[in-house]
């Protein structure tokens, strides 16, 4: 193996310079404070987790957590998500905190990645947990602040998707009772968008028209609040009933906060995390194909932490968001600098001290005095 | 090997909890904000580097640096300081931009630990570099910079100290010439404050009574401006010479700054990074025994890099402030707590997302409608 140059850093890793960073702040102030006029308190919890709690109670696939040893050679991870730690959090320091309580974060995070252009192997999300509450108004709620959030973030044009595991899981119990391979050939056909895959998948089975039809008009079901009629009209499965209810609830809720026109349901969707156990969520910026949130319900972590309790959440993908956002936001101080000689150094130093107090930006410059 | 209880994160490194978040982040950004209007302009580099190239670099002792490896088996390390980092970012993506070079910085270090009580793993820094300029001007800025960041996180009684690395190498060479050990053995002492055992070690050497009362007379080196002038009786050394003088420059630039009064020089002081070259310091809260800053000029880091330059910085270690300042400075929103029904939720959300534009902190709750 070669050594690496003194110049070069580990791959998927980057630097942010000057600009970059002034942006980033820019947008992480602007978050952080959106999400805190929305009773979101801020925590930090460590870079390094054990492997055997968070990590493996964590939404990252196994082969994607960047694993360590420490010098007692106790299995570590660097953190790949932050929802794992705050349900580590809300079951020990808060465990006495009554519920709701509502977090928000802003942390970088780690996965290990192939050697694919553009993955990147530490990137920053912000984002929150509303823990306690199991209601269709608290999906609401972390949906309208998540379109808040990238709108604080300045991010003009986006688009969110919602749907609802419980649905599919549903549907697809009722017509491949038990098959649960073939269940997950179809979910990964959807996760992966291969529509051709997924009707091939069917036919193949040779169901018979009704249960091939049932399975084919899932892919129908995006757009409005009317597919869910279309979708109560396609299974009798209680769960996929009680799931299209629920989404149903969130829906006028969305409506009373007035952001249901930024929102298209897609019962198509599943959730990158198999954590995922209710409704799920994803914004998309224009011309950007990868989403710049994702979010959803997942009731079934925090009992992994000892204190059973539903949740749900989002994580924008603030990284992503950089590349997105113009600069027309940022403060840009203009540099002023003031040259002094040995002569009336003390004098131009008790200028800039005051230009400095009143806000602006001053470098000073030691120049020789003319003979 | 017991596996970790779920609510357990490794040892030394902790949670925030919002209090604590809403402490460090106002320190960090005043702090930050003191630092750009110096001139400094923040970067982020990433929590991964080379152990071949930054870690073998960095300050840090080879045995506290937290290496991992990456899929291919190449040696990781987690930063241990920024300084190297920025070294490596000021000979590659900054390598056109023309000296001076001031940047600054926020960010998470790692060290591995030994199971003492209280020490950390992962800490934050607050700080800054100055690449490219060799002069006591140069240092002094740092210095004063130092200085008006202790004040901007809110840290109000506190002193520094500053030396000069140079000053005792030159003088323990001239009395000890060619011994280095004896000379490490002397500088460990001074390290540690083992000023009993320093004495002892001189008087076991059986050295003639004017070399003795050299070295013995190092420990009376701390004061005002006016040791200068007793370290200057004390040894002809050139390098020892030299050191003196440029501190006496720096000393005379700190009083033009008007903060001289903060500091007083002891030139009994080793800086704990053996790869300073000149001036180095530290600042101390009052009723606090270790450092809250630290800093000095380090002139052969940058060439390992390839771009041989001049430096000299400071980082306040932010995670120590948080347990000195007190929480006056802070600004606590309170919570408003605003009650619906499904009868009037659009009004009350109107209501919500008026007052939070307002810049208050809403939280919404759903409650039954009475019967």
């Amino acid at each position: 193996m070669s050594k690496p140059k003194v110049f070069e850093k580990p791959v998927g890793v980057k630097d942010y310079l000057p600009h970059a960073v002034s942006k980033l702040r820019t947008i992480e102030r602007n978050v952080l404070d959106c999400m805190g006029r929305w009773g979101y308190r801020q925590i930090l919890t460590p870079t390094i987790e054990y492997y055997d709690t968070v990590g493996v109670a964590s939404a990252t696939s196994d082969h994607k957590l960047f694993k360590l040893l420490n010098n007692r050679g106790t299995a570590l991870v660097l953190r790949s998500d932050m929802t794992a730690p705050i349900a580590r959090v809300v079951s020990s320091l808060l465990k006495d905190e009554a519920f709701p309580i509502r977090l928000s974060y802003h942390s970088n995070v780690f996965r290990t990645i192939e050697e694919e252009a553009g993955r990147e192997a530490e990137f920053f999300q912000t984002g929150v947990e509303l823990v306690g509450d199991a209601s269709a108004e608290a999906d609401a709620e972390v949906v309208s602040l998540a379109i808040a959030s990238l709108q604080a973030a300045g991010v003009a044009q986006f688009k969110f998707a919602m749907g609802h595991v419980g649905f599919l899981n549903g549907l697809f119990e009722e017509v491949l009772h038990g098959r649960s391979e073939d269940q997950e050939t179809l979910k990964f056909c959807l996760l992966s968008r291969d529509y051709v895959g997924y009707r091939e998948r069917i036919r193949e089975w040779g169901l018979d028209a009704a249960e091939q039809q049932k399975l084919e008009g899932i892919l129908r079901l995006r757009g409005g609040k009317e597919i869910c009629e279309q979708a109560l009209q396609l299974s009798g499965d209680e769960q996929t009933r009680a799931s299209i209810e629920h989404l149903l609830e969130v829906w006028e809720a969305l409506e009373a906060y007035g952001v249901s026109q930024h929102v298209l349901l897609d019962l198509t969707m599943i959730g990158d995390f198999s954590y995922y156990t209710g409704m799920t969520f994803e914004g998309y910026a224009l011309e950007l194909g990868s989403p710049v949130c994702s979010g959803g319900r997942y009731d079934n972590l925090l009992q992994q932490f000892g204190r059973p309790a539903p949740a749900t959440g989002f994580a924008l993908k603030t990284t992503r968001i950089l590349d997105v956002v113009g600069d027309e936001d940022q403060e840009q101080l203009a540099v002023m600098t003031l040259n002094y000689t040995s002569q009336n150094r003390a004098q131009i130093f008790q200028e800039a001290r005051a230009l400095r107090e009143a806000g602006n930006c001053v470098v000073t410059r030691y120049v020789e005095e003319d003979v």
